[in-house]
């Protein structure tokens, strides 16, 4: 990769924002975002970039929170001095989705009636809602216009969405493994996980208290999901057919102690009812398909990059090319590119030099290409 | 389809066989096989075609129990007068395997000394283990050499090792959707189905009673292989993004309804422990790949049948190219098919023309060709 610089140690932070009407109605107050920032906002605040997050990602995309800390932020590979997103050079804003369970308002936020957490009374939130709340985020810096908008999976959604609900304020916009809505089968797997956590008996309606969460419900869905994220041929690689290591983890094999493993550890570090809001708002995204999609998309006027990943088969390159097609029928600037790599739709986040060149190429290029 | 005619009604026999070493070197006594017959065993004993099920099937394969009942075996499509496997020609044995809950000795069988279902007392079951049991069933006619042993997906595995356990006693072997060892994907979406299972607060280490049974385990298990039974495109076609018919399953999406429908209807009809027992035994099925494949066929010397579906992607024809590809390096007789299908691996469940096609062409060629 270009560079081995890290951010450092960054401070995770929050703010707290004004009244968000959302899709469904209801009225969010007030609206809290916790975010992270990487590099300096020019004197006249052109050179943001705005970073979203996946499913189970939150704010902390790049650098340490501390000097103990293990593993940087999710997407460091590529944030950082002299990366793909260059804090030398632009300004990088990067925030937890409303209704997940990261800092932002949430199901696990008080309800300020009850004194409790929201838990499942906490209103629906669509992705729709998770970029308005972002906007009021960028809009607390004084910032008019983003450079950029880049996520990945459903931090494509949102990319997306962006580009239509704000087509004023961004330049750019960066949607890797990512799709226009989810088809059958990616609403199945998520339904799946929902379930486990329904049937957990500590679900209680989602009431449940801090002391007897739906851990193994939760845990299932982690598994399964898990599973979707790699590919058949990054796990012959990693695991093939052999045993557990150690017994400690009750499985004949390897891959069944790993997955075992991901869910336990997951369930340290998600909340159930926020699994549960985030998959729905990524199951009832829906911009359609061919002209129905196009139409949906002709707001937009900023530049768009899609790229998708040859060994994604829970988010299938046919889903970015649906988008690319969209686009080109309407005549938006886009790039596509897909690439060729093992690591299922998980290829997003990993090193990629192509990946980190194909971003930077993008993003040098004048505006008007 | 080549024929309506159907067996009738059918009758489900029960034998009471010999005592079996099994793979882990415990002792089955007695026997026990459900199974079914249709056709007529010809003078000589040389028309049996012996048919094996998958993962969730049983004996009942063809036909009708009674006047009453709603829907046929399950590969009624396939075994009947005038069909593939033609029952004016040939004689059809149809067995629940061992490890299973459809009447052949398993889990949910009386342990004499406790008085009590075994449940996970019931000794480990391999695929090599069915196979043995089958072919003291076979005996129990005064069968010595099938002409023929088929089936799909675990059916498929069972047919393999037939060739190898009892060479002499088959002429050919019909292998459908199926493989000579799982990978690593493959063992995870079991692994996560048993571990849903194991998660379930009636689970009781495998010994829950008949009134509290892991239901919710189960319907999950079920609920998440039904999705890898299917293809992204039959999904799309059958559900698309459609909101559910009704609003009597808590799901937001006809796809989610019929999967929590299809978990629910699985319980009733399947036991929680055979679940744990027979997806071990497909994981734990091996016969290796490459030289080490090749060596472990060479005892078979039958004439072989592969067949393969271009949307199965839980066993996708690059398994099926890998049996093939071993039998011919030892010069066994195969002949290989890749059907293109829009279904998934339940392709082989389904109605097919050229399924049909394939294997009766395969059952009429003289043996040595």
């Amino acid at each position: 990769m270009g560079s081995n610089q890290s951010v450092g140690i960054v401070e995770p932070k929050t703010a707290v924002l004004g009244d968000l009407r959302l899709d469904n109605g209801s009225v969010l107050s007030p609206t809290v975002v916790a975010y992270e920032t990487y590099g300096t906002l020019s004197p006249n605040k052109d050179n943001a970039i705005l970073i979203c997050h996946a499913l189970s990602g939150d704010a902390h995309a790049a650098g340490f929170h501390s000097d103990s800390e293990k593993r940087p932020g999710w997407w460091d590979e590529y944030i950082g001095p002299g990366k793909a997103f260059d804090t030398d050079q632009y300004f990088i804003i990067s925030s937890n989705v409303i209704g997940g369970c990261k800092g932002s308002s949430g199901p696990m936020s008080i309800n300020p009636v009850s004194g409790k957490p929201y838990g499942s009374s906490f209103p629906f939130v669509s992705i729709k809602d998770m970029v308005a709340a972002q906007k009021l985020l960028v809009e607390s810096f004084g910032i008019q216009r983003l450079l950029c908008v880049a996520g990945g999976s459903m931090g494509g959604m949102q990319a997306l969405q962006w580009s239509i609900s704000y087509p004023d304020a961004l330049e750019n916009c960066i949607i890797l493994a990512s799709s226009a809505e989810h088809s059958a089968m990616q609403i199945a797997f998520n339904e799946v996980g929902r379930q486990a956590i329904l049937s957990d008996p500590n679900w209680n309606n989602g009431l449940y208290e801090d002391n007897a969460t739906p851990r193994k419900g939760l845990a299932l869905a982690r598994m399964m999901g898990h599973i979707t994220y790699l590919s058949d041929h990054k796990m012959r690689e990693k695991f093939g057919r052999k045993p557990p290591i150690g017994n400690l983890l009750n499985s004949d094999f390897a891959v069944g102690s790993y997955l075992i493993y991901q869910g336990e550890s997951f369930v340290d570090r998600f909340d159930a009812n926020s699994y549960i809001y985030v998959t729905k708002a990524l199951d009832h995204f829906s911009l359609g398909k061919g002209q129905e999609l196009t139409k949906a998309l002709s707001p937009a006027h900023c530049r768009f990059l899609v790229v998708s990943y040859s060994s994604d088969w829970l988010y299938p390159p046919s889903q970015s090319r649906e988008i690319v097609k969209s686009l080109e029928a309407s005549d938006k600037r886009v790039f596509y590119v897909e690439l060729t790599t093992n690591e299922g739709h998980d290829s997003f986040l990993l090193p990629n030099q192509r990946q980190e060149d194909v971003i930077r190429g993008f993003l040098k290029m004048p505006v008007n290409e």
